[in-house]
């Protein structure tokens, strides 16, 4: 069989568990429970890593030890770590612990209902106060990860057009972003519109960082990473254990996993830097934790031996 | 974004879930159930269900009620039934009910350890056997269907080239098979395997049907879909709830499940002549009979509305 060389050789995957993941999660984690698993996936090769989140703890209370986790962590020095961040007020905290962490993410939705459900604010007035926060994330020396959720499908509005997903976009890369994610927020894109977007994106943006963020909702998270790869994307996030990510309705699947993830990329040959065998342990031990088995297919099934390289 | 124009406009579904499915099911199932789940997924828009096996009873009770199942069932004329035989003495007890069904499906595995292992037989001298009794099929006046298992990796033996594949797959069209299937019985296939695969293959037999018959064991069940869509596959098998599929280890996914199938290839724009509403009817009272929750992604998120068309 010929050997395909359409697609990209190596991809960069930012783990999202750590905050999307544990967000969703009902019972409290421990600090040091949170420290160990991220100390864990620091080690396992993966270059970047979102750890907390500067919402407000009694909208959010799961991740009111921000501050903590962020001080007590100890990870190599090439691993990224990224901080989400909802508004002024919370990237004020945020930059207060600027030197324990390298990016921060700020983000809004491509959908009107959505935006206004999420953070209550039109998208118009979301870009804005990204517009204005942008160059103080820059002035303290952090790289910005700008997201746009429901970036393909809104579950008030329905199909998002690509149109205006970019448009939204090429807002975020013209106001300074370093990298514009692509968030599947609901699991309703499909593969078509995938590789037909991240084309387009990579067409109008050529020097912007453009990540594509996945769902599995309805079983089409790893078919969505395979579209966007087509269309040349070479960043993604993903949860361990499938975590968090918009379980709606409750028992559906969120994030795609990043043990499915990694797994995929390396039977195709796709270089990630992560060593399958080190992410499932550290999958294993958020499993013992959470107190409930985890979804990730690879988890169950076990890795391909080719694949664990 | 422009219109993707390089998939096919159409596909065909094998359903394989009465027969595939249900023999992985400890519990037994009582035939009217059988007879009444086979009669609705008749009624959803599917062309082709596989509902019995000539396996010997003893070996697979779950299944012994194939005779009574097919003198049962009533079903719209055209709705194409196949049974699976396994060798010449389930061949014969199939023919007695020749005028019950329209398609006889032989099957073997690519590699020898699994071939040796599921039929006791060299991978030749199963190929011999098919090779007699394929002219006797055809003789019964039915269409003659062979199944290459384990083609893309064995878990015995690791990843099965391509080439040993393909060269199965031609002995068999040369004996007549009118449609050749490809199982990636143990989940080990991906997407750049199953691309190149799948463009060799149609190149190499353009005069016989090619069906892909995938797993979701490690998630990449309906991104493999994609890879042969994208090679031209337009023949796909998938079993409604998720059921069966060699589920190892135990708790493992087996067979994609058709409501995902379905799905993603409405939402992609794909015919399929399948109403997703009735199929995820039909799957919800399978999930009565077995009384536990079935596993597809779909019948737990519901269905996109652009998709149940």
């Amino acid at each position: 069989m010929p050997a395909d060389t359409t697609l990209p050789a190596a991809v960069t995957i930012r783990e999202v568990g750590p905050r999307d993941g544990f967000q969703n999660e009902p019972e409290r984690i421990a600090t040091a429970d949170k420290v160990r698993l991220i100390e864990a996936l620091a080690r396992t090769g993966l270059q970047r890593i979102e750890v907390a989140s500067f919402v407000r703890p009694d909208v959010l209370p799961q991740l009111d030890d921000g501050v903590a986790v962020l001080q007590a962590i100890d990870v190599p020095d090439d691993v990224h770590l990224s901080v989400l961040v909802p508004n002024q007020r919370g990237l004020d905290r945020a930059l207060e612990l600027r030197d324990r962490f390298h990016e921060i993410c700020l983000f809004l939705s491509a959908s009107e209902t959505h935006n206004r459900r999420n953070v209550n604010s039109a998208v118009d007035d979301s870009l804005a106060a990204i517009e204005r926060m942008l160059p103080q994330v820059h002035a303290a020396g952090l790289r910005c990860q700008a997201v746009v959720a429901t970036a393909f499908g809104c579950p008030y509005e329905g199909v998002v057009p690509g149109e205006r997903t970019l448009e939204i976009a090429g807002r975020l890369a013209a106001a300074g972003a370093d990298e514009v994610g692509f968030g599947d927020t609901t699991g309703m894109a499909n593969p078509l519109q995938v590789r037909a977007f991240f084309a387009a994106a990579r067409q109008a943006l050529p020097n912007v960082e453009l990540t594509a963020h996945f769902h599995n909702t309805r079983g089409q998270g790893l078919a969505n990473v395979l579209a966007a790869l087509e269309a040349g994307c070479t960043s993604f996030e993903s949860s361990f254990g499938e975590l968090g990510g918009c379980p709606v309705p409750a028992g559906a699947t969120g994030n795609i996993a990043s043990e499915d993830l990694v797994s995929m990329l390396h039977e195709m040959g796709i270089e990630t830097g992560v060593s399958l065998p080190a992410l499932l342990d550290a999958t294993r031990d958020v499993q013992r934790v959470l107190g409930r088995p985890l979804g990730s297919h690879v988890l169950v099934a076990g890795p391909i031996e080719w694949a664990t390289a």
